[in-house]
């Protein structure tokens, strides 16, 4: 694996990141991919598995945010409702969420047993086009794929080129996952913000690293030229948020998005799923629950450090990655031999 | 089949049906069942084909509306963002959107063959859960038979317990399929607005028929107390109409139903999807498109009828039911016995 | 003032109301009116103050809802992001909403004094259209008025044309202010659901007392052809719910509004504000709150009794009413005399 | 008046500026300030006259979006209903826009005369808040200013210090009110895009200029550490776009916000409101309007210059503006001084 956008010299913000700089800083969060290379397909699927306990028992609080709709994301409407979460969340190509949501009702069938009924589930699955790279219409993610991606699932995950990532593009350049992570102190407690992206979107030239237009000084490859993919980016928090405190921390995902130069294109689906560890809807006999919920007044700074760790993971998706060949013949070029010139 | 709700005397509102009183009097508009029903299941697929052209590249306009958020429905981020409908629509249990989102990709790429590229799709499949009946977690539905339920496709389709209808309980009795239609003269032409209904929603005592409480004089079954189902509304036109009006429409859809008597449990996802068949977005050169749009203030007609259609469409499906017993053991009444003797 | 809806042997749902069975009932809430006639105009403020507290130091947790939004109503975006309601919310008639928005602005900086700085306050003003009645565009209603109204304020207060209500015409009846409330046990503790509403919406003909379609039996009156005119429902409860549960019991005013007839009309702005009075947001040193929160599994019952609420609120509003003549000439006449020959 | 960015040598995008460089390229529009300065106030009114005709027969193609929504902004509700825009669009304070709605429901009543009956009107007021330098809670702005400001109405406006700008607070520094206008050629015909902002946002050391952290190279003031302004931006444009097209543009409006240096901070009401003056709402005879709307798939161009025209608008709201000392005894800094040194 390549380094990562640190190793450059580019530091996003000033908040602190946690020990990995990942999402999985925040406790009990994993990542899994599996990845799908042969003759025919350049695709694969990551899972963020959000807690090490069963999600569909315990339900985490959530929320989306859909800052560009044109996108096939599965299971935001029952998030807005309801305001949780109760399956890992999956990642892969566009083609794909049908099966991809099948698996994850299969996956919540086998981890509910014979002890938990499952008859009403709500996968939630994202999508970005890795048509580029990948023979999409093939579907080639299946059940089994989704499950080693949970098999595979831990706290020092690769980024880039990977699981989901695999056949994705961004800013013409390969791109794929990304994560990065920042601390918080709030009164005396530390808690973890964490950000995943699948990046898979925006123009060559709009490029920006920390304010430099790197993407104007780009020469030597095929430009993308159009906003034809997407972006997902999933937040993880311990933080006691409420949904929809959490539904206002995801937009300013949008705010590091754009600072890496994003203008939203139209082609790009722009989609944010956030959760909160804190304040599991872990059953109870009383119909009255006690939660502890951050004050609105100091939520500021979880707004920044939420907009540092989105431009940081997708910068980490772009140097992370490496060039990939896919079976429909088209190459995309990994940043880094870039970074290396340029920075 | 059984007969439809105004055999028994019982006519909603003032408007006018079409020549079925079905969802396909909308000139195009064609509805496929295939119903599953063996020792194991007890369920199916229904299909909504909007235009007998290929919707996937002459796109309709289309909103969709959410009035209960419980559920599993696919496909609105994107209807919400661009205002259009690329797909069929298809109707199923709740574990099965997932393969039969897969099916509806598949019969995308197969109808555009060689002609049309297909690299993203987003494929509308709305659910009710009939967990009932049916031993819903093994997702019986498959591919096969979303595409048996296309080659079903036809004008004058049955209601009741028939397709995705097969194993869902309305107001306690045997719900699923239903369907009515108005027509509409505005400046001397007449169109048509059509509603179809998946109905599985309700308690006993709340259920309504034109004003009569007719669930509380219910006796001799054991009672649906719970609103733990949900109702998929579907509603078509060839009226003129934007996104955003039909948006409006869609609303008016759960005036039909709070008419029947539903108080919107909190269990009880209530989806409603509509389009219009004015107006398709054709492929043309030109950067801008001329259309017709209703008048706003020409909409009241179009409120009031839509809400007629919704309110006997889901009387409609529970007047056209049978009894079902199911694999699971459970069986559920139709309500056609006490429809004699109590009308 | 007339009898309320009960006296005449319409008894709404199987809820039990609270010791007015009004809105007041909830402690702390009271409702204040000031109501304005003389030869120009013939209309009023209301004002619903949800704490004997300083709410704009004591924010309370608050929801919106808009069901048709062809209204007028004010502060609602800052509700729907914050999920708090900063001052007493008044209702007054279209025209009239930006000088009461100024008074409440007025009210506030009087309230908080040299203690609590103000630069910023967020007034809720809902309102509805009383232009048959009243010379609307005079916009009579000013500072001094609403500051009655909150002198006013009481426990026991009008319904019928009064206050805000003074110009409101309903199913082509007068109309105006109505309320009801329904108590709800939940693991042992009574609270009390509550709901206000400001009715001036409906044609004649459509109007339903308890599943009797008696607008169709009216005779005598020149009935309302046409629903341009609107409603506002609010509520308030103790209940321990987050603005998200706000947001859906709001949703089921809905249903009692529509059990009254109501197709919701494309001219009649249909908008909901709820407020729980439980939670307040008192200034602590803290950055975490607790708080207690429902289960969501323990919501059913109060969406019924919110739907009751709302419904039992709407005839109440009619029952209550005189006829009024207003300075425009147009004379509405009040249902109570159709009421007692027809119920 | 103090020169624009572009003198600094600072140029925003590719696009091509219409002759102003202001939103009011867009043919028929207008802007119009009236400053209120005096010993005990420094604050102002600022309309936006979207067309020559009385717009509230003529009602124009509109919409709204809330990035943020800790704003008292008025009218947004009923623009999302019906997607139309019935009167100009005034901006000031935080504690006037009851007032300024009043006046702008005096201002449509005597525009439409005896000749149009006005029941209802839905005036569009938005705001920020400049109680740093200004006695805010006095609520300076009267009807009078405000009909003054249609007065002033002019295609050549200030920006800067001037109108609802006079007391705003951008990074920092003096902010207030800032333009600017991107031309595009569709099918052959130039078409033109207009923002104008109310800038009082946003912490000194976060401003970006063309992608260059200024704000941390600035030294020798107070600085601005918490984002507790707002930001308001007015889209105008001829292009035919519908009401959802609209606000996909105003979400780009959020790019460029988020160029200069914006996390969004928690007390900064971020909010939109864009019109289009293409198929106005001319009142006919029949039911069945024929309009002309954009092809989605031609609307990138429009966000591109959507968010220039933002980016470009706030610098100028900076440039623009004078050193100013409120009798609130607050003094902020024009930002012109560094402008010169540090570009």
């Amino acid at each position: 694996m390549n380094q990562r956008i640190r190793a450059y010299g580019i530091s996003i913000g000033e908040g602190t990141p946690g020990p990995l700089n990942k999402i999985t800083d925040v406790p009990g969060v994993l990542v899994g991919h599996e990845t799908i290379v042969n003759e025919r397909n350049c695709t694969g699927v990551t899972v963020i598995v959000p807690s090490p306990h069963n999600i569909f028992r315990d339900k985490l609080t959530a929320a989306s945010f859909v800052l560009n709709g044109f996108g096939k994301s599965q299971g935001l409407v029952q998030i807005d409702e309801l305001g949780t979460l109760e399956t890992p969340i999956a990642l892969t190509n566009t083609l794909n969420v049908g099966l991809v949501h099948d698996a994850l009702v299969e996956y919540t069938i086998r981890r509910c047993g014979q002890t938990i009924p499952v008859r009403s589930v709500n996968p939630v699955v994202c999508e970005c086009n890795d048509g580029e790279l990948n023979r999409i219409c093939e579907r080639a993610v299946t059940k089994e794929h989704v499950f080693r991606a949970f098999e595979n699932a831990c706290r020092d995950f690769d980024e880039g080129d990977t699981g989901a990532g695999k056949g994705m593009v961004c800013y013409g350049f390969k791109g794929g996952i990304g994560s990065a992570s920042r601390l918080l102190t709030v009164d005396g407690v530390t808690y973890t913000i964490g950000v995943l992206v699948l990046a898979n979107h925006g123009c060559t030239s709009d490029l920006q690293m920390n304010g430099r237009a790197i993407g104007k000084e780009i020469e030597g490859i095929e430009p993308s030229v159009t906003d034809s993919g997407s972006i997902i980016q999933i937040l993880a928090t311990d933080l006691p948020l409420s949904d929809r405190q959490l539904k206002r921390v995801l937009k300013r995902l949008g705010v590091g998005l754009i600072r890496t130069g994003s203008f939203l294109g139209h082609g790009s689906g722009d989609i944010m799923v956030g959760f909160s560890t804190a304040n599991p809807l872990t059953p109870q006999d009383s119909s009255i629950r006690t939660i502890r919920i951050l004050a609105e007044n100091a939520i500021d700074p979880v707004f920044r450090l939420a907009a540092e760790c989105a431009e940081e993971a997708i910068l980490n998706a772009l140097a992370a990655a490496s060039s990939v060949t896919g079976p429909t013949g088209r190459s995309v070029h990994a940043l880094t031999p870039w970074l290396k010139r340029l920075l």
